[in-house]
């Protein structure tokens, strides 16, 4: 077959998360190289902060971006994709179309995952997109009213977390606090309120210290948050959590925080772990033209264990890639992906955190708070999110208790 | 009958609006008073501004706050009223409940209103409730998007205002600076954006001056708003606007700023005008214990003209019905209502307004933008909106062009 010289190396960018917007960024500037951004939806998703729409703390539009404004030089196309054809090298659409590449970036990220127990995917609310952010804060505060109006019974107002991760702990503490804020409008209600945050193993955030993981537990409990540990769960109801311990969980609203999972979707592209995520060469590769990264990528660590399904590993990798690319055209060969560990962090209420620098550095309270905000704000895409968010958390933590946005919009 | 005494005077206002708040603000620190809000939703919108979440430019959070927070010491009540019944002194809602009252405060506002013209209510949208505004934002951002993928003709990026009031104006100002935004999104598809204005009169901004009306169609015009005024609708079809002339305008999306008039459902309660406005006494009553206050209120001011249907009107109707119902109480005689004029104001785009005081004081282009940006954020009632709206738009002031949100969340 003869060679053509293609008008511009086309690469093809499926996902618009931190991982395939972070490659997007590197390469649009590449001379030579014609980058196609492909996600279901028109803007990214700060998803750190999606606890914060769901609890009523920041506006939806604040945590979301517009891809095409994110990435100029790169075209957006908006669709799913529903089949990769590596050999003739396309992706086909849900609505059909047909798009050609020269590389392949799969960046697709996880969704959450329910690890089969009965009763999850039916009632539990899970917190991975917008929609489901809204839900779960529509649910929130549409239950007082419903309360209220004797529509549904007390224990409705009972929320139960599962998972004590960073979003279960962060999820919790900003629920407690909701709480807190919802007494000054439904002052009869108060009493019946009440968070319970769950998780499986001997202590929240098992991959913090175990002085971290005590630290937030008393924070929590300071804020009101029934914490248990060692307590798995069963399976679901509509209004009720069934842990394997026998005890059962009333509650009006269940929140999902306990597993997330690449989708399944990519198997037949290569061998996968048991969160489907694809594994891939020490350069992020299956085969030559496609690159796996972010939270589908399985990829092991300088301690051997798979990298973390967060979005620094995923940023990190988007960039390694863009250069990747960029070096192969040249003929420059490749050095395999190295993580550089950013530590990691997770906050508690409005004015609390926890910290671990890669250094040893160990930051608790408000203090980590602060370090905390900064970061995610410093790490928010477009100038107008940032001054919108710093705006309202100012606001959040000037006049506590005033801030959350409390009134369902249906 | 046998007098008995309540244990408190209970008023009822129906309508969280400007009219209904400001009464129950005033009333609810009353002594012996016991003030019940009722409206459908459990958030007040700030409608001067509902043009701004029509085009991106606020989140819609920024112009809804919560009714409980927002009157401390009232009682509110989610609800459709669907019956007043003044002989027993209750109102009946949708979901069955029955409310007694002693007093009575009518505070339903304004929707709006087709005139009749065949299409209208079909095919133009409204926007004067949250879900219109985020209805019409939905539309204009993803038309560019169906346009881009040839699921719809490149006239739907033609955008047709109808109506010349102050409501005209700011929205068809938004929609141009809108598109000028999209530019940067939506580089080839620019040429096919435009928006025309059509005005029935003679001149934009009636109810102005006639050198204040040439000003706004001149800055309009500057923004590349089409401006047609003596240009009635005849008709409407799903994507064309009929004019009397015989002219026709293809667009994609139809705004109708043209006309508001009150709900019909409480024509039983008196006579009424052709806005279906209640035709009450110097004293805003109707009867002895019904106060009507607001868009639903035809009360004639000082020139023999009924008063307009505008906030600051609404809001001086409510003090004044909170400060007569506690007079009546204490025995004391009532004095009309008297109105006094704020003067009105109409913004043109982000940087340009026309204000009219009372004492002749008149302001065009930058000075009167800011006379108008600081009058709306010292109208919105909570502290927290009004730190996010004033970042919001100075945000949009300073980094011109980039501010508006311009994703759609589906």
């Amino acid at each position: 077959m003869p060679e053509s010289t293609p008008p511009a190396h086309r690469v093809l960018i499926v996902g618009a998360g931190f991982g395939g917007l972070s490659c997007a960024r590197k390469l649009a500037r590449q001379p030579g190289i014609e980058v196609t951004i492909v996600d279901r939806h028109p803007y990214q998703v700060f998803a750190p902060l999606l606890y914060q729409v769901a609890t009523g703390g920041l506006p939806e539009d604040d945590i979301a971006y517009s891809v095409r404004a994110a990435v100029p030089g790169a075209s957006f196309r908006r669709g799913d994709v529903v089949k990769i054809n590596a050999e003739a090298k396309t992706v086909r659409l849900g609505d059909g179309a047909v798009l050609p590449w020269d590389e392949l970036v799969l960046a697709v990220g996880s969704t959450g995952t329910t690890f089969g127990i009965p009763g999850v995917a039916e009632y539990a609310m899970q917190m991975k997109t917008i929609q489901q952010a809204r839900a779960i804060r529509h649910r929130l505060l549409q239950t007082y009213e419903d309360v209220e109006l004797g529509r549904r019974p007390k224990e409705a107002l009972r929320v139960v977390v599962v998972g004590g991760g960073p979003t279960g702990v962060e999820i919790s503490g900003a629920v407690a606090e909701l709480q807190r804020a919802m007494r000054r409008e439904f002052a009869d209600l108060h009493g019946l309120a009440s968070v319970t945050l769950i998780e499986a193993g001997p202590r929240l955030l098992p991959s913090f210290t175990e002085k971290s993981s005590a630290h937030a537990k008393a924070e929590l409990e300071q804020l009101g948050v029934v914490v248990k540990v060692d307590s798995a769960v069963d399976r679901m109801y509509p209004t009720d959590v069934h842990l394997t311990s026998g005890d059962v969980l009333t509650a009006g609203t269940i929140v999902w925080a306990a597993g997330v999972a690449a989708p399944a979707d990519w198997k037949d592209l290569g061998a996968t772990d048991r969160a489907n995520r694809l594994e891939v060469s020490p350069t992020l590769q299956l085969g030559d033209d496609i690159w796996v990264i972010g939270d589908i990528a399985h990829v092991a660590g300088a301690d051997g264990r798979p990298l973390p399904m967060v979005a620094s590993v995923a940023m990190q990798m988007g960039r390694y890639v863009a250069r990747a690319i960029t070096r192969r055209l040249a003929g420059e060969p490749l050095k395999p992906f190295a993580y550089k560990d950013k530590g990691q962090m997770a906050t508690i209420g409005r004015r609390r955190a926890v910290v671990e620098m890669p250094s040893g550095l160990k930051l608790h309270g408000t203090p980590a708070w602060f370090a905390w905000l900064g970061l995610h704000v410093f790490y928010l895409a477009g100038g107008r999110q940032r001054v919108s968010v710093i705006a309202d958390w100012f606001w959040n933590y000037v006049a506590w208790g005033v801030g959350p946005r409390r009134t369902v919009i249906d």
